[in-house]
C-alpha cells in the first residue's frame, strides 16, 4: 500500500499524496501534488472523492496555497476561491477551506497544523459512525446478521479511513453481524462498481455488485434488511443530497418497509440551508453518461442530462448518524431537537456496549 | 437500410433476417438465421429482444422447425421446446410460438402464412398503439407539448415497426406534441442508450440520455409531464414487469404526480398469472454487470445480482394501452372490466379525432 497505508490522502513529505480513485479497480495508483491547481483538477476529475475527503483535501489546499502566496493578495484569493468552488455541492469543502483560511495570516506552519488537524478529526468521526451505526442497525433490525444495501463509494476512500456508510458496514462485519453487502455500481462514475467492492473485498466483507436500477425492486423483494447511505449535505429540514440514485432507494425503501439511514459526519450538516429544495445540484454534462473509458455507449452527438445529486426528502429518512448523535426523522425528531455529542463519546458508548456482549 | 427497411425482423429469401442489436449504434449488420439454434441464441444473446419482436421471432422459428424436421417427433419437439424456453418472462413468445405450432400439421407453407399473418398483427398493433397512447396523453397532460420520460428500448427495434411505448413517442412527435423525449439509459445492456436514442435521432426527436438512477429524481424537479414505459408481461391484476428500473421510475412517478402508462401488446395480457408476486423474474448472472461495453468496472471476481426484469404493482400504474383498449387502473379500473376492441378501431378512433383538429 505504500505510506499512506489504508488512508486515501495525506502529507507526507510537505505535499498532497492522495490515491487516484479513477485508476481503481484497475491499478492502486498515488498522486503527489504540491500545487493548488493540481488538487483543484484532482478534486473535479474524482481523483479525490467524497464529501469528507474532499474537505480534507481543501484543507490541505489552502496549506499549499499559504506556502506558495502567503495568506493574502490576489493569487491567494484566487487559490482559495479555487479550492472552495471545486465542487459545489459539498458543504463541507468551503467550511474545511475556511478553516484553514482563518489561521493562514499565521503562517504555513499553522495552515498545516489546522489541515492535520481536521484530518484527524475525520479519522475520529469515521469510527464514531461506524460505532453509533453499526449499534442503531442492531436496534433496528435486531441480532440476527443482516443484509444492507448502499450506494456510491462511502468508505475509508471517500473519508481518511473507514467511511461513513462503509465504516457501518465495516463496523458490522467485525462484529460479525453482517451476512452481505449489495452495492449499487453508482452510474455514471460507477463509484460502487469500482471502489466500494474494491474495499469490501478488502476486508473480506460479503458482498454482491448489483445496476443502480435493481435497488428499489430488490428491497420490494426482501433482499436486504437496511439501507445505509451517505450524504453529500444535510439541510436544515433533514433534507439530504447525496449520490444520484439516493432518492430512489429511499423511495424503495419506504415502500418496502425497510429502515433507510443517512451517515454523515456533522460537518455535511447545513443548518443554513432550510430544505432540499435550496441544495444547487450540479449537472456535470453529458460526456461521463454519453462514453465511458473511451468506449461510446450512445450515438455519436447524443445530449445527455447528468445531474450529479439528487434530494432525499427528510420523511423517507428513518434517520441520521452522525459522529456526534442519531437523529430519528421516523419519530418526529429534527436536527434542532437532538444535542451534540462528542466523537470520542459515541466510541465509548460503543466500547461499553461491546464489552458487556463480551 | 437494405430489405428490411424500418423492420427490426422479417422474412425475407426463405429465411428470418433480422437487425443485429447487439452491434447498435455503432453499426447497423443484419443477421440471416436460417436453424432454429442459431435464432434461439439470437434471442437469448439479445440480438433480437423486445417482447413482440420476440414473440415474431419465436413464430417464425416454428416455421424453419417445420421445414427441417416436418412437424411432429423429437427434433421438432426440442426446437418448439428451446424456443419456447429462450426467454421465459416473455409470454407472448410461448403464445405465438403455440400459435404456430398449432397449424403445423399443415406443413411448412401454412406455418409460415401464420408467421407472416403474426408479423402483420404486430405492425397493426404498433400503429393502434400509438393513436391510442398519444391520445391518452392529450387527456392527461392537456394540449401543450409534453417532455415524456422513458426505459428500455420500446420502438421500432422492439417490435416489428414503430413499437410500443415509444410508438406512442413516435406518433405524439409526428403530431408535433412533443418537447423533449428523456431516455433512461438502461443497465446492464444499455438499450436506452445505445438503441433508443438512435431510434429518436432516426425520427428526428429531441432527446436527452440520462443514467437510470436520474429518473426518479428528475421527475421530483419536474422533467416529465409523463412516464411511457412498455411490459414484457402484465398479471391479471394490473402488476406489470418490465425492464429492471420500471418499478422505480414507478415509485418515482407517483411520488410526483406524474401520470405512469404502460403501453404493450394485448398479446402481453396474461390472465393466468394472478398478479406480480407469480411472475419468475430472470437472473441473467454476473457478466453482464461486472464489464460495461467490453470493459471491466469491477475488479475481478466479483459477484453481481442481475434481475433483468422487476415487477410494477398496479397500484403505481396510472393506465395501461394496449392495441385494443384503455384500461385505467387509477380510475379502479380492471383489465377484466375493459371490452376488447380492434386495432382497426383504435386506428379509425385516432383518425376521426386528426381530421376534427385541422
Amino acid at each position: 500500500m505504500d505510506r499512506l497505508g489504508r488512508r486515501s490522502l495525506d502529507w507526507i513529505d510537505d505535499a498532497v499524496v492522495l490515491v487516484d480513485q479513477t485508476r481503481l479497480p484497475g491499478s492502486y495508483e498515488t498522486l503527489r501534488i504540491d500545487a493548488v491547481a493540481d488538487l483543484v483538477t484532482a478534486i473535479k476529475r474524482l481523483s479525490v472523492r467524497g464529501a469528507p475527503a474532499i474537505g480534507v483535501a481543501g484543507a490541505f489546499g489552502v496549506a499549499l496555497a499559504v506556502r506558495h502566496h502567503g495568506s493574502a493578495g490576489n493569487d491567494f484569493d484566487a487559490a482559495v476561491a479555487a479550492l472552495r468552488g471545486a465542487r459545489p455541492t459539498a458543504v463541507n469543502l468551503a467550511r474545511m477551506v475556511d478553516r484553514v483560511v482563518a489561521v493562514a495570516p499565521a503562517g504555513f506552519e499553522r495552515a498545516l497544523a489546522e489541515a492535520m488537524k481536521i484530518r484527524d478529526e475525520e479519522i475520529v468521526a469515521s469510527l464514531a459512525m461506524g460505532e453509533l451505526g453499526a449499534d442503531l442497525v442492531a436496534e433496528l433490525t435486531g441480532d440476527a446478521p443482516v443484509a444492507v444495501m448502499t450506494v456510491c463509494n462511502t468508505g475509508g476512500l471517500a473519508t481518511v479511513e473507514r467511511g461513513t456508510a462503509l465504516a457501518v458496514i465495516q463496523t458490522l462485519h467485525e462484529r460479525g453481524r453482517l451476512r452481505e453487502a449489495l452495492a449499487l455500481e453508482t452510474r455514471p462514475l460507477l463509484q460502487g462498481a469500482r471502489l466500494t467492492t474494491w474495499e469490501l473485498a478488502r476486508m473480506n466483507a460479503p458482498h454482491r455488485l448489483i445496476v443502480d436500477a435493481a435497488g428499489p425492486f430488490l428491497l420490494a423483494r426482501g433482499a436486504a434488511d437496511v439501507v445505509l447511505t451517505g450524504a453529500d449535505r444535510i439541510a436544515a429540514n433533514g433534507d439530504t443530497a447525496n449520490k444520484i440514485g439516493t432518492y430512489s432507494l429511499a423511495l424503495g425503501a419506504a415502500r418496502a418497509g425497510v429502515p433507510f439511514v443517512v451517515i454523515a459526519p456533522e460537518t455535511t450538516v447545513d443548518m443554513a440551508t432550510a430544505s432540499g429544495g435550496d441544495i444547487d445540484i450540479e449537472d456535470r454534462g453529458s460526456a461521463e453518461v454519453v462514453s465511458l473509458a473511451g468506449v461510446d455507449i450512445a450515438p455519436p452527438g447524443t445530449a445527455a442530462g447528468n445531474p450529479a445529486f439528487d434530494v432525499t426528502p427528510a420523511d423517507l429518512i428513518t434517520a441520521i448518524v452522525t459522529d456526534r448523535r442519531v437523529i430519528r426523522p421516523d419519530r418526529g425528531e429534527t436536527l434542532d431537537m437532538i444535542p451534540l455529542g462528542t466523537p470520542a463519546e459515541g466510541i465509548g458508548r460503543a466500547d461499553r456496549r461491546e464489552r458487556k456482549h463480551r
